[in-house]
C-alpha cells in the first residue's frame, strides 16, 4: 500500500439505474461540491441476468471509478441488524437474503469492514448533511418525497439507525389513525399494513391520487406550474397536501425535537408550494417551540452515492 | 472534603407534593432497589408563600435528607436550552423564569454543575431505566399516563433531550390529524394548540372523558375493575383507548425504532386492559419489525426522585 490517497467509491443502487462517483481519502472535510457533483455517472441496473451478474457489474463499475479503498453502497430496502443482510427490497427482489457487503468485498478484494451498505434514504440523508442542504447542521431529518416517503435521521452529525436498524421511517408515521371499528378510506391503508401513514397523504404518489380525485391534472409538474402561476384549486390542493405533511413534521418534532428538515425527491421540488400548508400546520402548536427550518435538498440524484462514499470514508476512522 | 461517599439527593417537585430521597456516591451500579424505594419521603409543595419560600424549603428538605453532594431535581415544565431556566410550568407558575439549579446551588453551597434540573417525565424515565422496569435496557421510551401523557427517551443508556431540550413529547404526537378545512371534534383540540395529539385520546383525562361520553363510570379504578371482571362496554372502551395508544406507539416506533416502552402513571396501572388494543394496533403493520416490548413501570411515585438522583450521580463522572 503506498501513501497516495485512496479512491473511495460510492454507489446508489436503484431499480433502473445505478449512480456512482468517487471521493478521495482525506476528503471528510469540505471537498469542492461542484467538482464532486460532476463525478456522478450511471449504469443500467438490468436485473434480467440475476443477482450474480448484477453484483459482478457493480464491482466492475466500482473498478471503472477507480475503487482502491473503502466502498459505500445505498440500496432501497430493509436490512437485518446486526448482520446487514438485505431482508426486503420491493424493486430488487433478486438481491433479497444476500449480504451485499460481503459479496462486493469478495469481488473487489476489500476487507469486509470497508464495504458499507445502507438504506438508500439513509445514504441520501448523509450526502445532503455532508455536502448539500444540511452542510454544517448536526441534527436533521431528510424526507424524500417520491413513490413513498423515504427518510433518514442525523443526530449529532451521525446517522441514527436505532437498535434494530429501522429508525427514521417518517413516511410510516401514523398521522390519521382510524378509531377501532372506524370506517376506512381505502386510499389511506398503507402498503406496510397500517392505516393513515404519512406517505399515503403526502408522497408524490399520494399527490397524483389526490389530484385525480379533485379532477385536476395528474402530471405533477404541470399541476405545480399552474399552481405557481395563479391561485385556484391546484394551489389549494398543494396547500392541503402541505398541511398533512406538516402534521407529520409536527409529530416527528414532538418525539425528536427536530430543528431542521431537508426536503428532497421529485415532489420535493414543489416545496415552495407545500410550504404555506406545512407552516400552517406547524403554527397550530404554541408550546415554546421554535418552528423547524425547511430546506430544499440541493444534491438531487447525486445525494445517494455521495452519502455512500462518505459512509465508506468514515470506515477509515 | 473527606473520603467517605457523599450523599446524593434527588427531589421530584410536583404541584402538591415534593418527593425525595437519597443514594450514596458510588451507587451508579446496582443499589438495592427495595432499600432505595424505602428512602422515599415527601413534603407539601405549598405555593402560597412564593418562590423564595419554596426554594428555601426545598433546600432545607435536601439538607434533612443528608445532602452533601450533587443534587438532582425533577420539575413539571419546559426548560430553556441551553441555560436551563424554567420557561413554562402550568402547576408551578411562580417558578417560571427562574434558574432553579442556580437558586438551589446558592442555597446549598454546591457548585452549579452539581445541581441537575430536568423535566419530571425525563427524571422518571431515567429512574425506571436505572432501577425499575427498564433496568438493563439501553434504549426505551417511558410514557406516563396521567392528566396528560409525559414521556422520556433513553438512547444508548442516556437521556436524549434533542438539540433544544424538547425531545420525547410523545403525548403530542399528532395521531389523528384533521385535514385542512376539516370539521373539528373539540375534544381532540389539545392544550398545546395542535389537533389530534395522542394525549387527547389516551391519557387518564381522555379516558375519563371517553367513559363519560359512553355513559360509563368515570372513576377509572371502578371502570377498570368492572372491565377486569367481565366482558362488556367497559372492556371495549379500554380496548379502543389502547388501540389509539397503539397508533401513537406505531408512529413513534417508525421514527425511532423503539424496542421497549415502559408504561407508568396512574392510568398506566391499567396496562393489562390496554394491551389487547395496543397489540391490535401494532399488529396492523407487517414490515419486518419485531413488535416493541411493553413493560409496566415498577417504581411508582418514587421513579422521579430516583432518576433525579441518578442524574446528579452522573454529574460526578
Amino acid at each position: 500500500m503506498n501513501d497516495s490517497p485512496r479512491t473511495v467509491v460510492g454507489l446508489d443502487l436503484g431499480g433502473t439505474q445505478v449512480k456512482g462517483g468517487f471521493v478521495l481519502e482525506g476528503e471528510q472535510g469540505t471537498p469542492d461540491v461542484e467538482q464532486t457533483l460532476a463525478r456522478t455517472v450511471a449504469m443500467d441496473t438490468d436485473l434480467d441476468a440475476g443477482a450474480d451478474d448484477l453484483l459482478d457489474r457493480l464491482a466492475g463499475f466500482a473498478r471503472e471509478l477507480g475503487s482502491n479503498g473503502p466502498l459505500g453502497l445505498g440500496v432501497p430496502g430493509v436490512f437485518e441488524e446486526p448482520g446487514g443482510r438485505l431482508l426486503r427490497s420491493a424493486n430488487l427482489k433478486t438481491l433479497e437474503g444476500l449480504d451485499l457487503g460481503a459479496e462486493l468485498a469478495d469481488r473487489l478484494d476489500l476487507p469486509r469492514e470497508h464495504v458499507c451498505v445502507d438504506n438508500d434514504a439513509n445514504v441520501a440523508t448523509y450526502g445532503e448533511q455532508w455536502l448539500g442542504a444540511g452542510s454544517g447542521i448536526q441534527d436533521l431529518i431528510m424526507l424524500t418525497l417520491g413513490t413513498g416517503i423515504g427518510s433518514g435521521l442525523v443526530i449529532d452529525g451521525q446517522l441514527y439507525k436505532g437498535p434494530t436498524g429501522k429508525a427514521a421511517e417518517v413516511g410510516h408515521m401514523v398521522v390519521r389513525s382510524l378509531p377501532a371499528n372506524g370506517s376506512e378510506d381505502p386510499d389511506l391503508r398503507c402498503g406496510c399494513g397500517a392505516y393513515g401513514c404519512l406517505e399515503r397523504l403526502a408522497s408524490a404518489s399520494a399527490a397524483i391520487r389526490r389530484a385525480g380525485a379533485a379532477g385536476l391534472d395528474t402530471d405533477l409538474s404541470q399541476l405545480c406550474e399552474v399552481a405557481r402561476a395563479q391561485p385556484g384549486p391546484e394551489r389549494e390542493l398543494l396547500f392541503e397536501i402541505g398541511f398533512d405533511l406538516g402534521a407529520g413534521l409536527l409529530a416527528t418534532t414532538a418525539v425528536l425535537d427536530v430543528t431542521c428538515y431537508v426536503i428532497g425527491g421529485g415532489f420535493g421540488r414543489s416545496l415552495d408550494l407545500l410550504e404555506p400548508g406545512i407552516h400552517a400546520a406547524l403554527a397550530e402548536r404554541d408550546y415554546g417551540h421554535v418552528p423547524p427550518r425547511l430546506l430544499p435538498a440541493t444534491l438531487g440524484a447525486s445525494a445517494g452515492w455521495i452519502g455512500a462514499a462518505r459512509m465508506a470514508l468514515d470506515s477509515l476512522d
